[in-house]
């Protein structure tokens, strides 16, 4: 796309719904990102990207996000959502993004996020310079979502 | 993106094929944007956009498309697909859409549509000023799908 | 999006990794495009594209990609992976993408992807005038991936 990805904003939430969409749409509302089009990437940081606090992005801004999300209708049951990104120590060279959605607590999706991105930059010969780990997790009370996202942000996107 | 969304359209279309892609690709041209990239969002309608018939798309634009499909290879089954938008009094906020697919009429689907887009705008405190559903549903013969999309369009690319 | 795709480049990879998230990256970068954003489309070959060996990509670039993956964690399994695209014998009009992923071999993998575009192109009333298609196959050692992709790309998105 012509637009020129220069941010990258991570953001997680939860929250239940009358369905699973709307818990989901409820999920990304308590997340700061529920009125903006995500187009789902595999996913990878780009080069030369500034990490920084989720900004106010247009609404219906369509953005690239990498994103787990996890929807459950089994009341009690916790699920969990997460996202981690580790940068290269050559900011020239991209970042690696992974995703973790299932029946888990938050500390176990956290967990499994590290050791992903711990293989990532393995198989790529790369050491990691900065991780850094999104999770969340919801314990279902009728129909719930558990959300986690790294938006890719150009300045075009922001309010 | 760069280009600038500035209309939506919704379409649906239902079809057999030999093949359950297949029968998705004829869905497709059924709803009349087999022959477009279809990038899937999730799924706001942007501020200021126009509700348009379908217009004739550019053959390989690629457009980000709200979608819904359910394919079946169950004889006699019959699936539905629908979408809906809501859009707010104000025009300068954000409209939202909602997707249904399942195993279900086309009654079925387009109650589900209203309820969430009802959800959808009782949780952001907005009123809906004007809703609209667009759904399908398919008996299936051998192989068959149904389909409900609203593509957001640019300027350019109409032909 | 602003960017106009002028090169379509197909490949095909496949891994094994740690969890199957990993073998899905670890066959990206065996494939060649395992530090890009793929965002996935359904599925044309725009007119007048160039279809090209893969080149070097940007890493982090956003790249429209039809593709189609299957991992497994059933050892000795073999699973496929399969792209590929037909043109019409008129440049000016699209062309067509078809993917598989299954448990098959390659050789079951291209077969349906010849017979989902025999039946894509009857369809539209076309003639091929080329189809050319990308398999793969993994037997899994622990947790393994097959991926087939081919790439939509501008000028831009190349190094």
């Amino acid at each position: 796309m012509t637009k020129t990805i220069t941010m990258a904003a991570a953001t997680a939430g939860h929250a239940e719904g009358g369905t699973t969409l709307n818990a989901f749409d409820n999920a990304l509302l308590a997340a700061g990102i529920g009125n903006i089009n995500l187009i789902k990437v595999s996913s990878i940081v780009p080069p030369d990207v500034s990490i920084i606090e989720l900004p106010k992005i247009k609404p219906g801004a369509i953005v690239p996000t990498a994103y787990a999300a996890m929807t459950s209708e089994t009341p009690g049951e916790t699920v969990a959502a997460a996202v981690g990104y580790a940068l290269p120590d050559d900011p020239q060279k991209n970042g690696v993004i992974m995703e973790f959605h299932g029946v888990a607590t938050r500390e176990e999706a956290e967990r499994q996020i590290r050791a992903m991105l711990d293989e990532a930059f393995s198989v790529r010969g790369e050491t990691i310079h900065k991780m850094q780990v999104f999770a969340v997790d919801h314990t279902v009370e009728r129909i719930g979502c558990a959300l986690a996202a790294i938006t890719l942000l150009a300045e075009e996107d922001l309010v």
